[in-house]
């Protein structure tokens, strides 16, 4: 139930204001030259406390690896590390032990297990999402080796109302996002979104948005027919990141309104290559990599915590009301870019891996 | 890789124009009397040729049960299943011997496999949806037992130009869809739709389109916090019907507009219990569900098989063209309404088998 | 809980006296053409009815293999199969239906699911190995095209009282032992042993024994050092046949009374590769495979089912007792022969598929 | 490749000489206390150092538990635990860096991974089974609570020469084996022994020897069919111990001699319930527990390190000597008690949650 993939395993574990969080790669190939600094880069990306635009909780995230390397290389065993917790406010949470915080997970995961952590989030808070960003990171240096030339770009196409052009994805996923802190490839509409933030945050209010994802450079071949899709890979590990409401890839809904003679991509050979005159389809055709580029957006609802007054229930059942003022984010959706990446690294070597078994 | 779930496993094999498709369930409650008639009533309704809105293709899609029954209750063994293969026209494929058709599966599979059953998609034809049907109707008869009052209803919420007002969601999933080829619970919308796929057929091109559904009836505490949430189940699933390019539960993308005060579920108390005052979050709060009504959605892309002509490559790598002549339905929603269902009601009995554990 | 294996997986499925059994083989490599022939010898070799020393039921176990396969060549889709059950005497079980058999699955089954399958052990009759010989004849054509110069034998190495001299297993591995119906590569032994079970079968009583396996031709590196060690695998598998009892690989239990100075198998080059001059370990080291052939031995019990009276109880609680009518064998060692040829071939290509993703 | 069980799994990590060795256990139970000083004290069991007949290593072996837990509780969430590696000795290993030692994983596992860390035996050092001891002894204090009355007991039947009468297994499995050194229940042959492995480290060699390990209190209905039989994961767990050769159940290899007038258990009525008047079987049935007591043997060879000088080959592919200088145990067996006790733990309860599903 903590565990992600096949061949390549990610075990997580850790909550919010435990000791530490932290994870366990499994099955990760031999012989892989880590970077310590990309690791760091990784996780500096998720971060909070980088911006005005993101929450004030100041976590050294520092990766302490514990096995599976030998003088930085990976040796086939298991990779373990954890982040220790370090900025912990557990006092911010005393009131809200004896109520649900709204659209939070606090009420399912009490009817889940009859007991839950209520400090931060516990194990549903987002800080869970940090040894994703370790583990992706390990997975792009693999596929970096085993399969040059791939490339996986994320970045913000929509906070609240403001959506960039979804014909340029592929344009916009060549542009370096770290230059504005919401992480979206179009400069003026990034400043549109960073005002929207900090205005809801005066507001006591947040926003949702959506991250588009391109791999480019991705071979024919990955994937599976029937339940193991690559875009039900994709689907399954994105709907995993907190807050996230929707998957589509290709066209995605708006090919629901398309007719098959406007969707389908047409074959054609080039430089003695079959290539697609168009990318309807998201690079993935029966559920396996066609060799163009795959595409795919995530839907992020809007931060469920905020600062204006809620109504909501105590554990005793009776009604009350909730402001919180805890240290949060208005909108997740900057944030969320690198975990995007992260969990498409991992599918993506996770498949590979699969797939290449019979070469 | 042809295997969907954790306790409940379905394995399901066959292709289009081999001798049978089929399944094996596994690790099915003992003690549930199947009811054969609401098996067949379920296979029917995914089958082809019921209606002018799909392809002509006559399948009597009789089921066999070779295993785990004994005299109509399961055994606790796995229970196996066939549908014979009896309405194959392997002429009508062979020109597509030697080329890839587009947006289908066809180029992917053959660089993912090295080989490829050319006739009618093979393993990737929508015919692999028939076992998911019958294995559905028996996880739907387990949980009718194990959780009385539970009700899983799918509906076409989209078909081209033509969608249904989310907001009635709710009053849809009362109304039956059968009066209606194109399974619309809005009699004028339906009208209009099914108007829309005929003209569609004329004009030898196809449409895209959505399913919405609901689950009522299940209780609080259902799902998982982090990898294996109940939403990254059901989207993993659902992403793994054909031609499904995108799913989204409660708000889904819209949710990436709205503000969290506008979003949020607030708790209150009803008659002694814990419920929401509205239900954007479609019933699952930090992947676990929380009492309220399951709403999610799935996108489909148009059938890529169309009459008119099409570009693509052969085999040699020589560009050609293609125009379908095989029998092939114009829309494929209105049949998956009920793929939706079965994938829904395995996805819910495995999660409920989990979870069931520690009571 | 029916299921097999990780990158290549053998569901399998039927009971004794109904419609079917069989399997579906899922990950398995394209491209390789199967050889019906073989299939039908391996499946022939498990077979009752073969001999003086078998049961005399009469199973004419016809394949039918329902996907997967093009022209006889395998597709990367799974590959299913059914074996009718076509000499079914259910009338044979009928006095068995409200007693349990003593030392048979009958009264755990209840136990466990709640409800029995009482004709004919159901789904616990030795019944359910056939479907593993084929697939296990299918894993050793892939073996021999992957892996050239594999090989792997079993044979009987013990019979009630008559045993082979385990210094001379590798001579034996070399020895075909289809001449003589034990399967034992010792002719004179392999009398000893017909005629035992022979006057045992008039003394309507049952024998236990042993098989040894040889696998040749392994490379180095084939295993996992942790949890899914080669020999962990290999004992799983085999602890999953009707009737065994125990599982020892190298020296086995006699390692236990060795010293170190002993049991060591010290490294040598050798025309410029490493090798060893003793195989103690059984050609696993560390759970890996060191390039010495594998050898281990599976111990099975005694037939339960024997005609001489037995005290046992009946479903409601009374003290009875039971004489069997049935067609039995008074010892199933020289059938379990094909079967741990079988389970090792799946166990090695599973192990190889998951090893070989590096390359 | 690194984790054991399905709905209770346990995922390890760590090698002999990294910073630290430690497990993630997942799907544990929520609501059960854990007693730290009963983890600390089953971690005392297996550590080294504890009397003359075990390796001079001193590890402090002291636990942190970094999730999962609230003021000792367990929550559901993954409960990740580290033991910091304290007292190693990398030096002893320098020369062992350039050869492989005898009957050691080092060769095996260059072969699969082409890297090895070669201080200490890396992965595949005895000290992975740290981890297993603390995860062991959280699932005893949960099988303790959801199944009052069961009770695991191992001990040492075997060492060498020496060998405890197995039909006196039931009266062993009650006496404490904490007395002695050896954890042999027979108190005169624990000094015999106590006194043999004295020998032997004087000789610079090293012995093999047995476990035996019983199970009472276990409802029937426990465990599975076909292939994930009660037998067979613990088979599988106990051959992922390291230097075990062998597992049996029940009468075992005997059996293989015995015939089945002899071996079968007749069922009884005794107080109103069903029992058998021998347990020939080892308290399992067709894969199942048949309430009656679960009992088996697992065999583990001399440890492969010894004082004595030994033929090898180095890396470099030339045939050299090796005689150990590291701290070494001439038989591991006294320290396999507390890990096959864990082992058998873990398996028990993830079958138990597994089977519990239905009720």
């Amino acid at each position: 139930m903590n565990t992600l993939g096949h061949l390549l395993t990610l075990t997580t574990f850790g909550e919010s204001h435990g000791p530490a969080i932290g994870g366990v790669l499994d099955g990760f190939p031999a012989g892989i030259t880590v970077d310590a600094d990309y690791v760091r880069e990784c996780m500096q990306r998720r971060r909070p406390g980088q911006s005005t635009v993101t929450t004030g909780r100041q976590e050294q995230d520092e990766v302490e690896f514990l096995s599976g390397l030998l003088d930085g290389v990976s040796t086939g065993a298991p990779i373990a590390f954890i982040i220790k917790n370090t900025d912990q406010h557990s006092s911010d949470y005393d009131e809200l032990k004896d109520l649900f915080r709204p659209s939070h997970a606090d009420y399912a995961w009490l009817q889940r297990y009859g007991i839950r952590d209520w400090r931060g989030g516990g194990r549903s808070s987002a800080r869970v999402t940090a040894p994703i960003c370790v583990a992706g990171a390990l997975a792009t240096m693999a596929l970096r080796k085993l399969q040059p030339g791939i490339k996986i770009s994320a970045f913000t196409s929509q906070i609240g109302p403001y959506s960039t052009d979804p014909t340029k994805d592929m344009e916009y996923s060549d542009i370096p996002v770290e230059t504005n802190p919401v992480r979206c490839p179009d400069q003026e509409l990034a400043s549109k979104m960073e005002e929207y933030i900090k205005e809801l945050r005066k507001e006591q209010d947040s926003t949702g948005g959506c991250v588009t994802c391109i791999v480019r450079g991705l071979p024919a071949g990955i994937g599976n027919p029937v339940f193991d899709k690559l875009e039900a890979s994709l689907a399954g590990a994105m709907l995993g990141i907190n807050a996230a409401k929707g998957f589509e890839y290709g066209d995605g809904f708006s090919a629901a309104s398309q007719r098959g003679s406007e969707h389908n991509d047409a074959f054609r050979m080039e430089n003695g290559r079959v290539t697609t005159t168009s990318n309807h389809s998201g690079g993935i055709q029966g559920g396996i990599s066609n060799g163009q580029p795959v595409r795919f957006r995530v839907a992020f609802k809007p931060t469920p915590t905020i600062g204006r007054e809620q109504q909501t229930v105590t554990l005793k059942g009776e009604n009350t009301t909730i402001a919180a003022k805890g240290r949060h984010d208005p909108c997740v959706v900057p944030r969320a870019v690198p975990v995007v990446e992260a969990l498409t690294s991992l599918v993506i070597l996770d498949q590979w891996l699969c797939g290449a078994r019979q070469e």
